[in-house]
């Protein structure tokens, strides 16, 4: 990764706040999602110069599905938008999702098998209606195959790696679920700004701090 | 919980930075997890006050049990006398831990399921020799048996609930494998100062922070 001395492979992202951003400027509450698909795309490319590997962003979850229905119609189409501008940058595309559930978009379906679009230098991972404990109990729901190896080989987002970095936009401190298995070494960073409001300097401002962390890997 | 209007159930402890403490004394790096016994007393006193209903302490974990032996010891130790400590403080005690491993400290076996001490105020959970993935992997073993619900009713931590605020001291902003499952909500608090230097400020500010969170579950 350049300009940074210390290599990091994967980040993950947290681009939460849409809905405060929007009330912030007088809109309704699902007119935010769609303000977060260009800074989504902005980041990828930033991160897609610097050489990183591999990221991850959290769409949205079988939680939040629990939503008014005029949010989830619009942080669906968002996060379809969000996938379909990748097409065009050259990711390596993977959505994570529950397909059984009828709230998982039809359009999203080509990329629940990683897909490479033009040179594919990046891996992208998207979850969509994702849940935590769905994904750890689908190493379970095969209990009566054969298994061989640790649970986190057969867990639903196998294909994830690990990441170094979560970044969360929107001044929240947790994790609200996001891939526990592949979280558990990862560093932390908080951006206040909500979503919609991206800027690239959170990200060196992320990067910056990491350079400063060490990494034991719970040594 | 009084003084605070928010109810907290569940604090998840991370103390971090015995050695960098240590170090900064002029001491040899084992010497700072001693020094860590008796803010876990302290900080366990200050939140039985507080009406707080169950504590886990993050003890260590089979990651750490790479380190050299002189400092193995030394944290197994603490970990057996911070344990020993809480039984005259009304403490419900559970030690969660790989016990098929040689590094289990054979002080702490009678504690493998809850104890109540004097009226057993609070549920008090250490995890000594701790791992996330050992945790998960319990689930999983039991692939043979008549399984139902989802695998986080069979992990290894079953019986701790879900923390909503995790205090780390010593300024790493991460998780280092703590109870992936239990953490996935929760709210994490960074304590710059290392362990030893615990200071019953630094819970109060941690919880007047967590006041001002709102709780979502994800939603």
């Amino acid at each position: 990764m350049k300009p940074f001395k210390r290599l990091l492979r994967h980040i993950g992202v947290i681009p939460d706040g849409n809905r405060r951003w929007a009330l912030a400027q007088g809109l309704q509450k699902q007119d935010g999602y769609q303000h977060g698909v260009g800074p989504g795309l902005d980041l990828y490319k930033t991160c897609l110069e610097l050489g990183v590997e591999e990221m991850t962003f959290y769409g949205f979850t079988m939680d939040n599905i629990k939503r008014p229905s005029i949010q989830t119609r619009a942080f669906k189409k968002a996060c379809v938008d969000s996938v379909e501008a990748l097409k065009d940058w050259d990711a390596d595309l993977l959505v994570i999702e529950n397909t059984k559930s009828k709230v998982f978009p039809e359009e999203l379906k080509p990329y629940i098998t990683r897909t490479c679009f033009g040179e594919g230098k990046m891996k992208v991972n998207f979850l969509v209606n994702y849940g935590w404990e769905w994904d750890l109990n689908q190493a379970f729901q095969k209990a009566d195959e054969q298994i061989t190896g640790s649970m986190i080989d057969h867990i639903a987002s196998k294909d994830i790696s690990r990441m170094e970095l979560i970044i969360r936009w929107g001044g929240r401190r947790r994790l609200s679920g996001f891939l526990p298995v592949q979280s558990v070494y990862s560093d932390f960073y908080i951006v206040d700004q909500t979503w919609p409001d991206y800027h690239k300097n959170h990200l060196y401002q992320a990067l910056e701090w990491y350079q400063e962390q060490d990494v034991t890997l719970g040594g």
